[in-house]
């Protein structure tokens, strides 16, 4: 038996992470509704503490423990922006932190573990290596795992950005969400069923990396090992806990072309002047090459992070 | 004599644009305010129409134009933001528009400039060649010039964004102000002016670009002609009513290194998640590299526009 979190958890999380992590605005652009012929609203998550939602389920998870468990202090495996979201709550905390990071971070992500005063404990690219190396730093100190999505007070804490979104946007038809190991999609899957205001929710992911499309539509959860996309936040493959909430309960999950995401990336740089990572961009890139059948619709998008390294741009 | 706008043609000029441009938000960083020990907020005219703060003034000038004035049209010259932001006006209240540019405009200017259906005039670079080029267009159209900032009604227009930022924060000491041609220098000292806050204005230059700051400790305009600088929208010099508005009335001129406004415009992309172009990367380089002694006090910067050419970045 496995625990799976409530919105009753989303509501708790969002008061205990209140003042820690920032309510994040909500852009749009007249520019972007014109080309979609759908009123879109843009949680900016990019704006969010460390650069991403994942400071609300790290914060959520971290701030949770108890005396003994914070004096142990929590560990965690990250290809980046989960890493310094868990450095920043230990931080928050004064608490030690060991993130577990593969060789293929990129720098901006490691320096920003760093900049948090976690250790950094280095592993190969892979799950497997991930988990592997994660195992010996828990043998070795004791420390609680903070995992990047399959954790209940992770996903309750992801699904705070949805809830604010829904009540500063009324009556919002859908909500999209970009599905690396399902903590964000989990988690707004909860807020929306608890909102009561009928929002749906559609996951979007890198073809190249669409374990969870496989996994909704087979109803058994598929795992990739290492799939190669830009979009380097979402090549984690759907959690046990993360797969047991959005199977049965996300309307869909829909996929997009390397190129699309680039592109859609780009649009938002270049047209609604935010700087957005790639995992951000591909929800946008969706709606803005027709994945969807949306029009006429009020549609959320979660702009879930916002690290990249400006010394090597996609385009 | 020449006509010389002020606080009230601020006002008047908020009214005239209200639900044509954007009430851009505020942003803020907890790093940036560590780093500078300074409490600043930002001013995103970068997330205005046309991305920059002159769709304001320019659409002041257009709007106040009578019908026979509408009917000849508008033409000017610019760099890029200024001419796109007339080419919006324009086409808000359909009426032709002329917009000479230098061969040096960035193409994604250009694009702008000729996605708002005005006419693109091309000429070569320099104040000289510009306005050689404009009074043969004016010669053979009979459209009314706006000048980029040497033009009442655009002052007051670029006044607006001053006025919004100390409506909306507080007892601000001081707000910083990228300076070329003056337009929103001379705006901002007017709407700080008659405010009545007692916020001071001080604006900010390219060092290779100096003329403001030699023109008021000389208490003569001074004019240079195609100055080399990375802030592309801070080439032009003081025009004649921008001189008089800033001539003892601002605080200081300071300058930057080139060195200095790259790194401030990456820090601003790489932590603030926020495109913003070289020029209103100046007042910022100035906190970031201690040009100023402003510990302590509530400063606000105005992000001047974000339009850059995402292919050649200047770092």
């Amino acid at each position: 038996m496995i625990d799976i979190p409530s919105f009753a958890d989303v509501v708790v999380a969002r008061e205990r992470i209140a003042g820690y992590v920032h309510r994040t605005p909500v852009h749009s652009s007249s520019t972007f509704n014109a080309l979609t012929q759908a009123e879109v609203f843009f949680k900016c998550e990019n704006l969010q503490r460390v650069g991403a939602f994942k400071a609300r389920g790290a914060c959520n998870a971290v701030f949770a423990l108890d005396e003994e468990g914070l004096a142990r202090g929590v560990a965690t495996h990250s290809s980046g922006n989960h890493g310094a979201a868990v450095a920043l709550a230990a931080m928050i905390r004064q608490c030690p932190a060991y993130v577990v990071m593969p060789s293929n971070s990129s720098e901006v992500k490691r320096a920003a573990v760093r900049h948090y005063q976690a250790n950094v404990v280095d592993c190969e690219p892979g799950m497997r290596a991930r988990e592997d190396a994660l195992a010996k730093v828990v043998e070795d100190t004791g420390a609680h795992i903070v995992h990047p999505y399959d954790d209940s007070m992770v996903i309750a804490g992801q699904g705070t950005a949805a809830l604010e979104l829904m009540e500063e946007v009324e009556k919002l038809d859908v909500i999209l969400v970009p599905v690396g190991g399902g903590g964000l999609l989990g988690g707004t899957l909860l807020a929306a069923a608890g909102f009561g205001a009928g929002t749906r929710v559609i996951g979007v992911e890198p073809r190249q990396a669409d374990d969870a499309r496989q996994s909704i539509h087979s109803g058994t959860r598929v795992v990739m090992d290492s799939p190669d996309t830009v979009a380097d936040g979402l090549r984690a493959s759907l959690g046990v806990r993360n797969f047991a909430l959005i199977h049965g309960h996300v309307e869909d999950i829909v996929c997009v072309e390397e190129s699309e995401i680039i592109a859609a990336m780009r649009f938002v740089w270049e047209r609604m002047k935010l700087v957005i990572e790639p995992s951000s961009a591909v929800p946008v890139a969706a709606l803005l090459h027709h994945r969807l059948e949306l029009q006429g619709q009020r549609v959320g998008v979660i702009l879930s992070g916002g690290n990249v390294d400006l010394d090597s741009m996609p385009w």
